[in-house]
């Protein structure tokens, strides 16, 4: 076998077999393939397509080119949550609390943020201590000791994407639905899941930016999971604007406890709860979403869900006083309130401005490594199809530089569109 | 400008400008595009295709990649004639010397032969002594003294293309019409030509085997030459069948030194006189392709074709005896005839499987340096439409190795097809 004639097969339109991308996928990984034929393979991947069945086989390939997670001696099933990124989106944080409390044992790997979207690791570590670069042996010790983990990647997890992510970032072939999905899945094939609940953002703050896209993902990783055996479910959630209230480290992080105390904004608590409904159900702790949306309801209610962040919080070294008493996170220095300049109805809050606005306020990076400030960020105060008077604070910026402050105001003004004439509010989820 | 977003562009099917194509060749050749987003961005070409404007600016791109010789001081109009590539193709050898003749000088450099293509330096090679490594100072100053020169391509013409074809080599972007048609002419560029005469081969024996695709690589390179302001022919010749009867370097040579003392092959001498007047009419020497033909066949008659052919070997060091006896070339040890299994038609002789077969007796290179055997190779003895008796010979084979020649023996029999009824002969040029 030999790497070009993969890269012919493919640019001819045939359909690759699995011994071939598994070739491939291994030569790749092991420096035998160098990048030059491995970017030229992502192109006519990336113009000719994949079927669901290679792109399969090109997520079963990536997730063994590293250490696969056998937690199957740990726990019943292995549930995974996996959210494909946007503007205010700290479901993982409140979410896995909650079934974890509802007797469902969850251990993920999160990522850091990158561009516009926000990371869940980075917000975590708004709480001073908090680990989240646990190793293999310590993920699975505590999966079975507290029955919840929420930490970091491992290095030798599905290294093969990593090597193919970086070539696709320089090369052009980013967006190719068979190269986005098998990207995803393979990660929560590696991290040994046997369940995944999949939520698809879609709109101005979403790498996917239309419903048609956003479902053509879904469908494509839904397929992935059941070709490889696992059951998987999507769903279609709205990123037009940030998710909640907050946006921006700590403020997230206090929203997701606030939440978990019983307060939280209205749309972030019903996201959540629908996501953990479907988690409860395809863990098998709940027999229909009714349920298991009532099971994480009384999680919050009977304080359960709050106590599980305390003990994940603790197992993971952080400093639980700040999850008692958020007045302990340290605040920004300038605070400063964005006023709708004329009375109406709020037809925008364009995601992507107000996440590209929380970089440069600080709150994320340009590129991997840069720096973050976790106190900065924005409190979105009005929300699509609300109605606004002349003068009344739309938002709230948290800034440590004056300057920058200067810049998100006009950023966040621009994010805003006010109508004349009454909007609907946008849905949660699409279907 | 970033190469990233060039490759995009055209991935998404745009069309680049001359400043894109230009910083991206530039950047290849000097090492800053990695080759990972060149072999990416040959894909995406490959695939999307080029326009006849963005072909001819890669193509002037390339040819500007390195050294450009500027022959206007010394030729006033340099011509270049350029081979597509095919099975006892020794046209060049008995051309130029036939046009330079009549006046018009000529200055050539030509290529070795890869896989089951010949190549004209490896015929040449076949005179002991004959220099084909001339550097630029010496093509120039024996252009002007002697008015001919055959020699191999210097190191420094185009490099960008000697860069990019090793890399589309094993990415899968050969097949490429707009990578194919620059990378022929930006090497007839750099060489300085003003007026090109292509030779496009078309059949089983060359790279394009439909005549459609011949056309189509034709009409594109007429393209380039026109919008880079040369005046620019193509022809589409026959390559199923061997052109000629002698295909292997020694054999060759000794062919193309019979055409220009009045004899050779009638297919091989027409072919010829049709390539030579095409030649004299675009250099400026004849005002019409009959009286560019006349021209040729007198400078046959007269001896002063063959009188030049003696000065290019002389003047590039060869032993010009041999061109003066023949007979003085070292025979291959085995000579055998291969005759016809039955009494018919012929009805194909497979020039691939004879350029295959002259490969495996040593006559050419499976890949780049590789030695060769200048004496062994084939002299086809019957052509399609011939007819022929059962027993009569079809085909001579000259090796030097008793087990090869078996080999050969085969291979020959099945290149041959003989049919009842009677066939027509193939045309020489399509158009």
């Amino acid at each position: 076998m030999r790497a070009v004639d993969i890269i012919i097969k493919k640019r001819d339109k045939g359909q690759l077999t699995a011994q071939e991308i598994e070739f491939f996928v291994r030569g790749f990984t092991n420096g035998e393939i160098p990048d030059y034929q491995a970017s030229a393979f992502a192109m006519a991947v990336m113009l000719n397509g994949m079927t669901p069945f290679e792109t399969t086989d090109l997520t079963l390939a990536m997730a063994r080119s590293g250490q696969v997670l056998d937690l199957s001696k740990i726990v019943d099933i292995a549930v995974d949550k996996h959210s494909s990124g946007g503007v205010g989106d700290k479901t993982s944080i409140a979410v896995m609390p909650m079934v974890a409390a509802c007797g469902l044992p969850v251990g993920k790997m999160s990522g850091r943020g990158l561009g516009f979207s926000g990371g869940t690791l980075d917000k975590l570590e708004s709480i001073p201590g908090y680990r989240v670069n646990l190793t293999t042996d310590e993920f699975k010790a505590q999966l079975k000791e507290k029955g919840i983990v929420l930490t970091g990647q491992s290095l030798d997890l599905a290294p093969a994407d990593g090597k193919m992510y970086a070539l696709r970032d320089v090369t052009g072939t980013v967006p190719s639905m068979p190269l986005i999905a098998s990207s995803i899945m393979c990660k929560k094939l590696a991290a040994g899941a046997q369940a995944i609940v999949l939520d698809v953002k879609v709109g101005l703050g979403a790498f996917m930016e239309t419903l048609e896209d956003g479902r053509e993902l879904a469908e494509l990783m839904v397929d992935i999971g059941h070709l490889a055996g696992r059951k998987t479910v999507a769903l279609l959630s709205d990123m037009n604007q940030p998710l909640g209230s907050a946006v921006g480290n700590t403020l997230e992080m206090v929203e997701a406890i606030e939440t978990l105390r019983g307060g939280g904004p209205a749309d972030f608590v019903e996201h959540c709860l629908h996501v953990a409904a479907h988690v409860l159900l395809l863990g098998g702790r709940a027999k229909d979403i009714d349920e298991g949306r009532a099971m994480a309801q009384k999680s919050i209610a009977d304080g359960s869900a709050f106590e599980m962040l305390r003990v994940l919080v603790k197992a993971q070294g952080g400093d639980v006083s700040y999850v008692d008493d958020i007045s302990r996170f340290t605040p920004a220095k300038f605070i400063e309130a964005v006023k709708a300049p004329r009375t109406g109805f709020i037809s925008q809050v364009h995601a992507r401005i107000v996440g590209e606005a929380s970089v440069a306020l600080g709150a994320g990076r340009a590129k991997k490594g840069d720096p973050i400030d976790h106190a900065v960020g924005f409190l979105v105060l009005k929300k699509v199809g609300d109605s606004v008077q002349e003068g009344e604070p739309m938002c709230e910026i948290h800034a440590n530089d004056k300057e920058k402050l200067r810049e998100a105001h006009e950023a966040i003004l621009s994010a805003f569109q006010i109508s004349e004439e009454p909007v609907p509010p946008l849905p949660l989820f699409y279907e």
